[in-house]
């Protein structure tokens, strides 16, 4: 039986070997809801970069740039990490780099993995039926905060498996509480998470409607992977 | 308000500075578990050393050497890592070497804290009074397996939450999903346990008896601490 494995924080992901693996990216908070926010709102493709000194360079190419660092937009760029913005009308057709303090660094560290995928409670349903369909081992990545575990990407893991328990084996004891986690938070999840730690980052920033936002579930019938450099729609 | 965090593997623990905290070192299956066991029954003190080389060494100065690798224990030695072991008549007034996979590694690590205490939920209450005294900030340090996520040492940080939610704040994500992981849990421990891969690991080695013997609380009234080099009871 095929298995889902749970990497709680990127800097465990050094245990695992990726090879032939999907792998899904989650920063549900916001870089990987944000992405699939750009896309279905007809984005091209989304360059994910690692310093926003790098993002800048793709200025000069076209692309739009989007800087997010501890829960701000940078200055001097045309996107933050809200996911409202990336509904805006110029998005549609648009080339955009972006980077993030947790999210595209995690896409990053996943490149050994035969398949990157992009995963958020807003195409939950779509994420799960690409990775049935993938036929290959699956590694959930948490982004968290800092290397830090996080609880709204755990929650969004451990729904994942839910979701897929009678598909593949769960193969690590992070999977098995992830899934107990979201069990027990799935009926509000907005509430459940006014303890977690972000929440009150995310009060403090002003910005509490994303994380409404971020927490519906399957309003997207997409799934953002990763082509050579950039993530695009299959 | 002091401060409880939780540090889901010891690879996680960079992130975290000790400095004038508490770190409590917990790994419940088995080594934290049997240290207890050692001081119930009398044993004087006990070196945590990080290879049987090493604690080979320590045999000549008159001490008795216990070692464990991958849950199995080192052929050479006098002890494993079974609690029942250090329950013989030898262990009253013994000094004990002892080297295990994940428990004796984070208990090096933990070095750089003011106080380090061990914990397992056969002491839990004692532990609980004992950090509630100290009025320092506690950082629950699960060992974790190879690094990795473990549900038995999560657990045992969720219950000590619990215990110590009304008089420190619970300052991060790990230390809330820790608690409502225990919560539950808590009504039949060993039987949430059976979906751990350690379970599994457990029933290969044909020593389930020493899961359920680990997952009694509160049988010992003491609290293991490092002093210099040694675990001793203060």
């Amino acid at each position: 039986m095929l298995k889902i494995q749970t990497v709680l924080t990127p800097l465990l992901l050094q245990l695992h070997d990726l090879t032939g693996k999907v792998v899904v990216v989650i920063d549900v908070f916001r870089a990987t809801s944000s992405i699939c926010v750009a896309f279905a709102h007809g984005a091209t493709r989304i360059i994910p970069v690692a310093t926003p000194e790098e993002c800048h360079r793709f200025e000069a190419e076209g692309f739009i740039c989007a800087a997010e660092r501890d829960g701000k937009p940078v200055e001097g760029f045309a996107l933050g990490n809200s996911p409202f913005s990336y509904m805006e009308s110029r998005i549609k057709g648009a080339s955009i780099a972006i980077t993030t303090t947790n999210g595209t660094q995690a896409i990053e560290l996943s490149k050994k993995a035969a398949v990157v995928a992009i995963g958020s409670f807003l195409n939950q349903k779509a994420l799960c039926d690409f990775l049935i369909h993938q036929q290959r081992d699956v590694v959930l990545l948490c982004s968290g905060w800092k290397n830090n575990f996080n609880l709204e990407d755990t929650l969004f893991a451990g729904a994942v498996a839910n979701e897929l328990k009678n598909d593949f084996a769960l193969a690590d004891d992070a999977t098995v509480a992830a899934m107990d986690l979201y069990t027990s938070a799935e009926k509000d999840l907005s509430l459940y998470l006014r303890k977690s730690s972000h929440a009150h980052r995310f009060v403090a920033l002003g910005i509490e409607k994303d994380i409404s936002f971020c927490l519906q579930q399957n309003i997207y019938n997409i799934v953002p992977v990763l082509k050579d450099e950039f993530l695009i729609l299959p």
